[in-house]
């Protein structure tokens, strides 16, 4: 077990939904902490199983598991780690039976549905951030959980009247995980992320069936190579998990989406003209702004 | 150096251009024999500075560097790996001066306009074939070229009159490499790559603008994750090397960005009418077909 100088302010936390995301954060909390209670919830039984064989140097990364989340009752911390809906319903749930000074926090890719239920439904006395760390894959589940998932990434918080000071013991443990801790309100937030991960998994989604539905469906798969694979990867994600992103953020997406349309019809209409010169315009802001993020610093967690 | 069981049938190979594509070519030519002649043809000084320094094993991958493209006279495989228009250019240049009997090929994205003019300029006694490896990438230019990189990698061959029994030849080499060599009608080819290829990169770079231009260009930094990333990687490639290839692929490009089109308006319909079922259906077809080409097997090369 690793040592580590940070002092986890929590005793007991309840990680609910063991997927990528619940399970390499219970990893890196683990790892934070050979002494802390970590409780799994999770529905399914072959995912139960899984993790109670997760280990560290022979200390077990969960201290019980169950898939009745009102286990969760007696916890410092709760992190739904679940679909945007279902974190939804879980609020609903935790709000009837947790102790008072419960800090609730999730991990949603969408942040205004679920600061509304939040608002709604969270008793006083019990506190809640809305937590978004940006680290999703399309290689998901608790089989690919890994420590240092978080290093580097952005992980957005959402403050409203139910956070008060947990956002700052919060903020303190995303950063001990090597991510960074963002403030912002939900409304930034999902227009943001409409247009940096919503808009390209749709994209590249449309991508894929534009291609399978042409006439070239066979002849074109050894003509996939890198440039395709790179530009639609995250269309291999759960589609369950992604109808839930773009419903709850569906204005948005609608949004950015019609400006990518634009977009498109712009270089449309350099093609119809032939205008060479206008082409190359629009590919090099693309080359020198895509250039630019690859060279912009991962955002660095306070040291 | 690596014994190799593969005896290449060519003496004395030249290279025009020697960027990513050129440069791994030579290296793996060299890898593959230490005795034939490899001539690299580059415009730029820096470029055959460059070349002239780089060995395997204390063996030069360059027998010979010259700015000069009439250095190939004499050649009996002659590679052009330059951009498309500039191919077509070169290709009338070599018609001048080739001797009898050489073969020469190109590493063009785009087929129709280079066998089109390969028809036109190449005179009798010379042979032409046009070529498409599937291995560019945004990180181009000589630095990054690498033993292996055409390993596994689709290697597109278009003949016509002028290609009478070259394509053998080249088809075994290309083989040799571990490419998958695949014979295909420049019509066939342009319309795939139209949407395997050319679409991909249109839709990145329109992504990225779309995404710049909005009105969280600062804010949307740190939001820019993995999946961004992916979906975007292409756009940072060469914007002249890309004029060209959406240049003299118009239609196809046009014919394909169209069927994107129709096919973000479905996407868009769904969102409004708020269609849950109908979004998860699209994710889902779009999901299956993704997860599916990570389980192509690349094409094998014969062994």
């Amino acid at each position: 077990m690793t040592e580590n100088s940070f002092e986890i302010k929590f005793n007991k936390i309840a990680i609910v939904g063991l997927g990528l995301l619940g399970g390499s954060l219970a990893i890196d909390l683990r790892l934070l902490s050979p002494d802390i209670e970590i409780i799994g919830i999770a529905r399914r039984q072959e995912t139960l199983i899984e993790a109670e064989l997760l280990k560290i140097d022979d200390i077990k990364i969960f201290s019980k598991l169950s898939n009745d989340i009102t286990d969760c009752a007696g916890c410092d911390l709760i992190v739904l780690c679940t679909p945007v809906q279902t974190i939804i319903d879980q609020l609903a749930q935790l709000s009837s039976f947790v102790k008072i000074g419960t800090i609730i926090t999730d991990v949603g890719s969408t942040k205004r549905a679920i600061m509304n239920s939040a608002s709604a439904v969270i008793p006083m006395g019990i506190y809640f951030v809305g937590g978004h760390p940006m680290a999703g894959s399309d290689k998901a589940g608790l089989s690919h959980a890994h420590a240092g998932l978080y290093k580097g990434a952005t992980w957005a918080l959402c403050e409203n009247e139910k956070s008060g000071e947990s956002v700052d013991k919060l903020f303190e443990l995303i950063a001990s995980l090597g991510a960074s801790p963002i403030i912002i309100d939900a409304d930034s937030h999902d227009d943001v992320v409409s247009l940096t991960s919503h808009l390209p998994h749709l994209v590249a989604s449309a991508l894929v069936n534009a291609v399978f539905s042409s006439n070239y469906e066979e002849l074109a798969l050894p003509f996939m190579a890198g440039g395709f694979r790179d530009t639609t990867r995250v269309a291999a994600g759960n589609p369950a998990l992604w109808r839930d992103i773009l419903m709850t953020n569906r204005d948005r997406v609608l949004t950015s989406l019609t400006k990518l349309i634009v977009e498109l019809s712009i270089w449309r209409e350099a093609l119809q003209t032939a205008d060479e010169p206008y082409l190359e315009a629009l590919l090099s802001n693309a080359s020198e702004r895509r250039v630019m993020v690859n060279k912009v610093r991962k955002w660095k967690s306070i040291e």
